[in-house]
């Protein structure tokens, strides 16, 4: 089959490898329908490191089952199938705390070893524990289901640590597809107001059109300012850290009221860089997050997007085909496209 | 009257200072029946730097309202009268939100300029936010009252941002009296299982008797494997940061269970070297607490006392005059004493 690999610091490229085939009796076998490149793919891509072993690209997909191991029990071929961005044996003391990025025999698609979401087919381990069902008669646009694989649920775990509440003020440190999906996350937990961080006029667009009530244009020491401005001095109860640097994570410390949380989902690039411990504790800020358990979140969402009430379609803004993965990178890593579309 | 100042280094003396007055028609004038030393009174204590201003000490006192200005409600004359360890006006966003350590007119009690407790007598701003009233026929041990200004409400803070529950398995760093006092907090929580990282036998005792179920003696990366070991390697989903050094945060962090959290209340001395971010991404795992608003917990805390429900008093295990208040700094620092009660 034809699958995207990545050989180095930005050389992603389309070829042929060999077809997966199931290789435990707990093994699904799923051809992608529709998958999408994600912000955390850019850190590979970016990746100066020399990259001895080519490795798959690509961790979001939905598709059809084809075929199922003969030990697994709740799919069938012919299903619809979102894949969440890790395989996880859902059985697990983890897995049944409802963290199951955190499953003893979980790892990311991707990863050495292990197909990607960016080609025609993928082997997903403990597909039980791992794949939900679309329900036959859903008519939910593929985009929408395909944002459930990460960006909406990682949104929404960051959501939930920040602890947003009804009638909460909340602000959002990054304007990339997580983000934007923290904005339509927050909403749906029943915020009042969502103050998004953003530079970039089409982000705010859509952050606007996903139910945010202001856009803070600066960064650091001027977006701090800008946010207690806008709440008499207080700052935001709840924070979404979306991005990944120390001065992200930095600002989102500074812009939470006291005693409120900072929901932090971006992968951390810097350590510990970003954080000031003292000023955490003087104020009783909370730091809560991390790799979003969106196997946990699925059918929750998944249930709003089947009913229409929920739809992040919007934050894919470019759509290729799968030749076109090494130009849907590129896009993204120049900041012109917000996220890109496969369609197989 | 007759209060403790530090001058320097090591150097506590017990002298003539000026009486206290009313200053503004908010304050009250408490005369102090009982006080003690805090473990964060030695941070001052140790502090080599030289101190060009005299300063008092302490900040944990129960008293008699002895007058109250003329704009005081809800206090008078007579009154028994439990002081958290700052000041708070009781009406400003924080402290109609319950985090009264963020008062906006805040402060400590011991900080330049402001009264002590560990002195005959104490002026209170802003009494009616600050004071909470013993009832007047409880019969509750005066050690029981004194240790809610702070050692009591403090660990029960950090059980809160544990987030403890019913059923929990707990841990917690520090064997000072707020760690003892956690243990008390997170078993009045729910807490089924209490492991206390200590290697003082007196204070093992301590913590046995308020229901700690585990005492792990090793620091470090033995009392991570220690815990993970009585954890069937998982974990505390709970910990109770009781300490301020780094290498306490860092372990804290270390053997708390994935999606677990760490309520964070001893004063950071380290600033961020205890943080590993990327290890609390990873596994999810939260920081969270600070300074505690015991302000907010002592109601429902005395209530616990008043009705012998409550009582830390064992956390007491040096008694002094006020004059012998040098010496409980001295047996503290030595670590001859767990916490120091001075008697007026």
């Amino acid at each position: 089959m034809r699958a995207s690999v990545i050989h180095g610091h930005r050389d992603v490229r389309v070829e042929e490898v060999p077809d997966p085939r199931l290789r435990y009796p707990t093994d699904a076998l799923v051809r992608v329908t529709h998958a999408c490149v994600c912000g955390s793919d850019l850190l590979g891509y970016r990746n100066p490191a020399p990259r001895p072993q080519s490795q798959r690209t690509g961790h979001e997909f939905i598709g059809v089952v084809q075929a199922v191991g003969s030990a697994v029990t709740t799919l069938r071929e012919g299903d619809r199938v979102i894949a969440p961005f890790t395989w996880s044996d859902g059985v697990c003391p983890h897995c049944v705390a409802g963290l199951h990025t955190s499953c003893v025999r979980g790892g990311f698609f991707g990863q050495p070893g292990s197909d990607g979401a960016h080609g025609e087919a993928v082997r997903v381990p403990f597909a039980d524990g791992t794949l939900v069902t679309v329900p036959e008669d859903a008519e939910a646009p593929p985009t929408a289901l395909l944002a459930l694989c990460d960006v909406m649920g990682t949104g929404h775990h960051a959501a939930l640590c920040a602890k947003v509440r009804p009638g909460a003020t909340v602000a959002v440190v990054g304007d990339g597809a997580v983000g934007l999906c923290g904005v339509l996350a927050a909403r749906r937990l029943g915020a009042e107001r969502v103050i998004v961080l953003s530079s970039h006029p089409d982000r705010a667009a859509v952050a606007r059109r996903f139910g945010a009530s202001d856009i803070v244009t600066g960064r650091g020491e001027a977006a701090v300012e800008s946010v207690r401005e806008l709440t008499r001095g207080l700052g935001a109860e709840a924070v979404l850290g979306a991005a990944g640097t120390g001065e992200a994570l930095h600002t989102a410390l500074g812009i939470a009221r006291d005693g409120g949380a900072v929901g932090f989902v971006g992968v951390p690039r810097d350590g510990n860089e970003g954080i000031d411990f003292r000023q955490m504790f003087r104020r009783n800020v909370a730091l809560s997050g991390g790799v979003a358990p969106v196997r946990a979140h699925i059918p929750e969402l998944l249930a709003d997007v089947v009913a229409g009430r929920l739809d992040p379609s919007p934050v894919f803004d470019l759509t290729v085909k799968l030749d076109g993965v090494p130009e849907g990178f590129r896009a993204m890593n120049e900041r012109r496209a917000i996220k890109t579309l496969i369609e197989f």
